[in-house]
């Protein structure tokens, strides 16, 4: 947590209170706070903050604005994963937040076990944004909707994303091209299941204008590629 | 598992058997192998091989080998780590190991609590090892020590590691220079703890031949910044 995100509404008056028992729990472990101290705070969509904190109890934080502080850029990438396991997919969404990226779509695939789509831990994608937003000190949320059927998002709505400047890159470990990197443009990236895209799958995303891009020879895990392949392509 | 990890013991004969129960489950769970189906195998340390599944039954599987084939390349680089929270060790050494990395270094730091050096975990480093081999397709362990004093390490065993040909980039947000990308040459990566370096560290770290590199203004939580730098080191 390099800042607290607060909600517009905790930050009309001219003092700020901190109320969330996480956020509380976690700064009362981690970071010695005193009256006078400073704090990162930002407002959900909204300015990033130096604070200074005026009181302290367990129940509160209260904390008065200083100035505003710079947003960390985004990353111009659509990130298009097939649904994770759901014991993965907190990791991953806070990552790709972390990282910056600016809009997410979690989509059905054929290796995707229908189950995931019941999952619990669906419902509490807010969380895990907030989370990631806290690690980067970022406060714009991206945008993250979900496609239960792969043919209809492939076919009707991916190639909206898709230009001449804006490429749909498909992590694919037998193409031939390798994945691009130092990219100075944006792009939609996207990632396919543990066991990899069916090939009726990465046809149909080629025939709807994405490019199947290499990373090598090692395969690896979801989490881990997307972690890589964004730190590769926005240097 | 994108390939099955044998030990050297295990493929003396003319044929194979996989009998550890880890791997027999994970094959019976993801894979519907029948008699006559192709498997990949690695021998620790070893060559990797296509070989074909003779027989199968609840307590072993036996294989013939066919044909060797290519290992993925390794990174050149040492990656250098403050000994990561326990709950994340795991995934931070079979991301490592998956991504190719040729060395690990585990060191200590003054935000490493001093407890994780007690970790069970640490015990069962090897079996890390192998999930990031068996997920990479690769069969080449990395070399890892531990260093439980971070100034006799930085002073005495990183500068051996150091050269005008080999530098040592430390991951640093505040440093004024960005972390390269592409680089053509190996490295020894440095990767602080939650929380960072303390500036006597990175002082120090900076004294004997290490070069601060920053990566952005986002912060990144220890496990994506691995993936992440060297998916931007190594492209």
């Amino acid at each position: 947590m390099n800042i607290v995100l607060l909600e517009a509404e905790q930050t009309q008056s001219e003092f700020w209170k901190i109320e969330n028992p996480r956020q509380l729990q976690h700064l009362s472990q981690h970071i010695q706070l005193n009256a006078g101290d400073t704090l990162k705070v930002g407002i959900r969509n909204g300015q990033r903050h130096l604070t200074e904190v005026v009181t302290i109890s367990g129940q509160h934080i209260v904390l008065r604005p200083i100035q505003a502080e710079a947003l960390p850029a985004k990353l111009p990438v659509h990130l298009i994963l097939a649904l994770p396991r759901p014991k993965v997919l907190r990791r991953i969404i806070m990552d790709a937040v972390t990282l910056g990226v600016e809009r997410i779509s979690l989509i059905h695939s054929y290796r995707v076990d229908k189950s995931y789509w019941q999952s619990p831990f669906l419902q509490q994608l807010n969380d895990y944004v907030t989370l990631g937003l806290e690690q980067a000190g970022d406060t714009i949320e991206p945008e993250i909707q979900l496609y239960k059927r792969f043919k209809p998002f492939v076919e009707d709505i991916l190639p909206s994303f898709i230009s001449g400047q804006r490429p749909a890159y498909v992590a694919h470990p037998y193409a031939e091209q390798q994945m691009p990197y130092a990219i100075q443009h944006s792009c939609s990236l996207i990632i396919g299941p543990e066991g990899g895209f069916i090939p009726y799958e990465v046809d149909l995303l080629q025939k709807n204008g994405c490019q199947a891009m290499s990373l090598g020879n090692r395969i690896l895990r979801t989490e881990t590629a997307v972690s890589s392949i964004l730190g590769r392509l926005f240097v």
